[in-house]
């Protein structure tokens, strides 16, 4: 991977507009290759993908960031790099390799293996899971055909990870430390497990300050994907409770990000129970400082409350922010008299298809500067006529787990704004 | 709760058809009225179900496995028994009651309204799930409305456990000891850990034997469930390996077995992928010390593997079965020249009917002695030509969560027979 | 079948709670036997049931109505004494065994084995459905394994119309004549062949006068259900605008009416997009001659219109009734000052409860007395208390295919109500 | 459109493989600017398309038909000249425009409006619907307000029909006419009525000779879909018995074939009851004189019957093929030794995607070329090896319906190829 690396300590995402130097994405890969119509709702994908010029595609969002002058870093380069590290290859292995996710009569053979490997080919392994027929017939005990004859995931000695392709959902720097985040799916538990390790021995990541989460815990309900949180500035975090974003995750946050001084107001927007609605990023983000675009179908529903820092306990205090609109809440937030909102582009029937094409995922370069799939013309058309620079990215095959510029982004340095 | 309790060392179950002594089961209640068409999805159960009548229909299932001289203890009673136990309560309000669960803010004010309750109310509550509505006044908080904007079981203080009813896949008793289960679905984990809570602290549980399983700790994809799960007798376990019971379970509970000297061989039937195949008891029970009750069209697709103690590390050998059929392996694992197989009963629609209503659900009182559901005449009446004495329960309500006899009981005495 | 028979002169429904003289039901059979959970969906019914206590259940029904009074028929017995009569029998085989229903080659024997038949048994296959292994010996060719490899309905020589048990559907007398309706379901499309089978050949129906509908013609989008039509008294008529019963057959239907004098005011319930709002009959009956029983949560959804007979092409007015509730539109239409309302009993998980439950779908036996299924305790309670008698059927069987007392009677004569 | 017209005289499909002259598709439109991830199930769409880059991409695969030397002739194209005469357009819009389709009072004013069209306007709002929107002020009455209410295809004045995209299903040139087929959903109906108006009126097709169908009659369950029908040469038809052909139908048109001396042998694919195994040109197509390619895991289970002319009634012989495998019944019907099989290309995972994909899916444009999707680059690899031209389309918009080339093309002119 290219360009010189920053110390961790100047790590931090600000805002959601301001100038991106350094993000973390993940390009499809083998996790794809295994999907299919029978297997993708076990893990978790809407359809199938043509994973070659899914990868193209990828590419060239990568180079776009890149040729902007952002320090762009992919996972399976970063877990490689991970794993060509002694210890960091035991400790991850120690506990993916067990008998509860490999099973007794396995984990010798797998184990061995495994240890047989390049980091590159490992890490390919570790993101695009393990199946029983990727083992050499050296390697084969007895157990593998118990293992064939198992259902979905139960039958990967480590399961495919293809959700890894939204990076945004798993961790999430909130201005100067960040979250490792219990996501809601068990399917998906292990792409937090994947970032510990990078971030725990990873040179570029150690050090980094993690405000809250830790995927060797059990998290229970609390729930937490990136997709519904935004750092957008002046102390402010956005926070959508969803089917994914639980409340119970929602308040721990808040609360261990006000003991720690880097935030002073959360604002919940509390997501009707639709599965158009699943992430707050889906149906709403910033294309500028003060312009966002959203689907108003779904946020002219939402019911928003504030929380802020309390003597007293639990150390916060809530406000029902009642009929106020959410937009006016955030923009109250900021401290803007009001934010330009560009809707969803075209007829009732355009706008439907569109933010269900990621029309309104739009990820920011900088303040007027946005990421956005290239079919959802209708959407970039408003944008470009609200003087937002739109660049397009191919959407054919990546938008087809129904997530777009945002979801495969996890900025890692973000400036601050101006309000 | 009647009668005089044996002592937990005596506790112990050896067989499937064995005279039954004593046993745990669950009445239907507050989890049940909660359930609604829009909701039962998420709480795992197929069907609304009219309450007053499981209950009497419950309450006569109890009632005629007394009058044949079975102590039969019930979940609530031995759940208020246990919550009358101060450390008890405490223990179990402390992993109940925290951020993760309940979510900041509403610990207090939670924590504090069921520490006012009579311990056969706080049971209530805990099997049948406290609702933000269910908080008094003085007790609410604004917390309570970003609760009440969640989604799901989210929106529970503690959520509902309305498949308690089915005590038999919580906790099993194989031989000497039990296993407290990691179960399949994260909104059945917290049954457990209320069975965790009635064998520490209960005196008439306090000092049972635990092979495997302990609801504090994270059992990734080691799910185990004891509807899978049968101690046939002459050291012999059946385990149903199925969508909810996995091999990664499988193989370690036949390992502390073998350690423990509890068992010497498990077989394992590898379940064919089907929705109606949910648990081996759905589709195949003991109704006689040599007689079994089966679904042909699911059983006759079942792989079956033995599993044996071995010195070698892992401390496992596995045979594939092959072609052998399932009843035959079980037939040479008891030592018995065949089994007697009675077929669920009637043409091609019937059959598939009752193994629906749960046809093949039998659980035994005694060798040649089984309770049903009344609804399945046809396969009824095939057991009863075979010299089975078949004892029916109502099944017009039971029945809606799609499971019988079988799964209803989870025996904690039963004796041994000869074969 | 018992009584003497009215003649069909007199024949007429003129209310919806005025005294109820005669009465069409069905009674569950064969069909119901050949449901199973794989081909229910097929078969448009919920769950399966266990036939024989719904046939005791619905005979209790039966028992309740001719002990009060009313002259009830059944369906199979009609059709029995219909098909006795030669130029009958032929005309409706003419129309069922044929090639598009068949298939060539199956045509002769199905058609010889049928003519073997007694009227009872014949009528128990019409309803029931014929299915290839329901041929003897003599009567197979080579055909029928090419009918045994087709999927769903297509495997039967007549598909089963367990619908039938639902008798409101299929016709609707509305005064002094009859709509033979166009069903939405293919599936059920049948159901109306045999009806107008017996309207046409059986003696005590000759001569009824049909307003509209002949399922001998294709009726395209025009699809009328007998669960959304209420005619109330006062010459109006109530129509839900549902999923099944659209505007192209509300329009049509009002027109007749009109033309015939036979109604001056059709309100039309424009229903929500929901599962739960299946019929009309499903939220909204009457109880007394001011009392009507119905579930909030959908009804304040309804957008009420109002058609009126007019000079102009095409002969009918519409009036928006706006934000008018439907209630108040309804109380208008009778000329009353207001309706009583009973709202579905209990919080908010009850009342979803019980809706599902048919707590709603009440049919009255005169003014203020009704009959409903006994699970719906807390709705029947508000009821009783409203003064209105209860009379109970028991509805653990019959409910399964989600209709009540409402949608299990077809009403043939019905004395009006003064307003 | 271009080039000289061929007089129907000489029209006729007389192979599957066979040098092609004329062929109908139909390119994407307005349907499919109409298709939400909210009604796409109700208008029978897997998922929502770009469609101004699916017009692109089909009209790359016309030119490079036309380049081919094709006659490629489309449906709104033709459907505008068929309107553009006086009578033709009388004959559709008086079957269009009635009360069970539009509703009563909507009929004069919608009539109206479609009368003020040019014909390309009138055609594509009869392919894309007409929605109440799309009506001018000037023709709105109070009626389109209770269309509005309306839920589905209700709705619309005119149901939009975006699977004329797939010109294959709905009529079938086999050998010297045509068939104009029922299709199974109800949805899809009005497609084969836009084909008869054609047929009948548009000079390029008057005179065509009909086998079988007819829209304007009411088929029952005799339904039939060209996808599933395959005029293979020497006399011998291959049809798919599956969810949307049936046997009341397959019987229907061997017998008229047979009569009209059209054909000699039906071979009929009993296809499993599985919904990847929609249409038999989904797992089965020819490459060449002698090449098929075919997805393994569905036609291996694949039950074949032979039907051929008899001199008795019902004027069809019937032979169960047992065990025999489909391919060698069809090579045997084609006088060949055996047919070359390629399979669905890739491990597990990749044949299972393909298939989905429309790997199977390949369009010949004469012996041993053929049209298939850019995606599925295994199989089309595995053709390449075995010496099969293939051209590529690009399948990431048009592919989104679940259909490929073969699906895409209705041909009307194909030669002959000697076995």
């Amino acid at each position: 991977m290219t360009g010189p690396s920053t110390p961790p300590q100047a790590y931090g995402v600000h805002s959601e507009v301001g100038r991106l130097h350094k993000v973390l994405v993940c390009a499809p890969g083998l996790a794809h290759r295994r999907l299919t119509p029978t297997n993708s709702d076990d893990l978790l994908f809407d359809d199938v993908m043509w994973v070659e010029n899914a990868q193209r595609d990828h590419a060239d969002f990568v180079n776009k960031l890149r040729q902007r002058g952002v320090e762009v870093v992919e996972l399976h380069e970063l877990l490689a790099q991970t794993m060509a590290i002694g210890e960091a290859r035991s400790w991850l292995l120690d506990r993916k390799i067990v008998p509860n996710q490999v099973g007794v009569g396995l984990i010798e053979d797998t184990r061995a293996f495994l240890e047989t490997l390049e980091p590159r080919q490992l890490a390919e392994y570790l993101i695009g899971g393990l199946a029983t027929t990727d083992l050499p017939d050296e390697f084969r005990s007895g157990y593998v055909s118990l293992a064939r004859e198992s259902t979905g995931v139960r039958e990967y000695l480590m399961p495919p990870l293809p959700n890894t392709l939204y990076t945004r959902d798993t961790t999430c720097w909130l201005y100067g430390g960040l979250t490792l985040n219990p996501l809601y799916w068990p399917a998906r538990h292990d792409e937090t497990l994947l970032m510990k390790a990078v971030y725990q021995f990873h040179p570029d990541f150690v050090g980094s300050r993690v405000w809250w989460g830790d995927p060797e815990n059990d998290w229970g309900q609390a729930t937490f994907e990136g997709g519904d949180i935004m750092p957008v500035g002046n102390g402010v975090v956005l926070m959508g409770m969803s089917e994914r974003t639980s409340r119970q995750a929602v308040t721990q946050v808040a609360k261990a990000l006000f003991e720690n001084g880097a935030a002073e107001h959360v604002i919940v927007a509390g997501m009707p129970k639709l599965r158009a609605a699943m992430h707050l990023d889906t149906v709403f983000t910033f294309a500028d400082r003060d312009i966002v675009t959203l689907y108003p179908k779904i946020m002219d529903s939402v019911h928003t409350f504030s929380l802020r820092p309390s003597d007293k306990a639990p150390g916060l205090d809530i406000t029902d922010e009642g009929s106020t609109p959410f937009v006016d809440v955030v923009a109250g937030g900021l401290g803007l008299p009001r934010l330009q909102v560009i809707e969803t582009g075209g007829d009732v029937y355009a706008s439907e298809r569109q933010q269900w094409d990621s029309g309104n995922n739009a990820v920011a370069l900088e303040p007027g500067v946005v990421f956005t799939y290239d079919r959802n013309t209708q959407t970039n058309t408003l944008l470009r006529k609200a003087g937002v620079e739109v660049i397009t990215i191919v959407g054919a095959e990546l938008g087809r787990g129904r997530g777009g510029g945002h979801c495969m982004t996890c900025p890692i340095i973000r400036e601050p704004v101006a309000f």
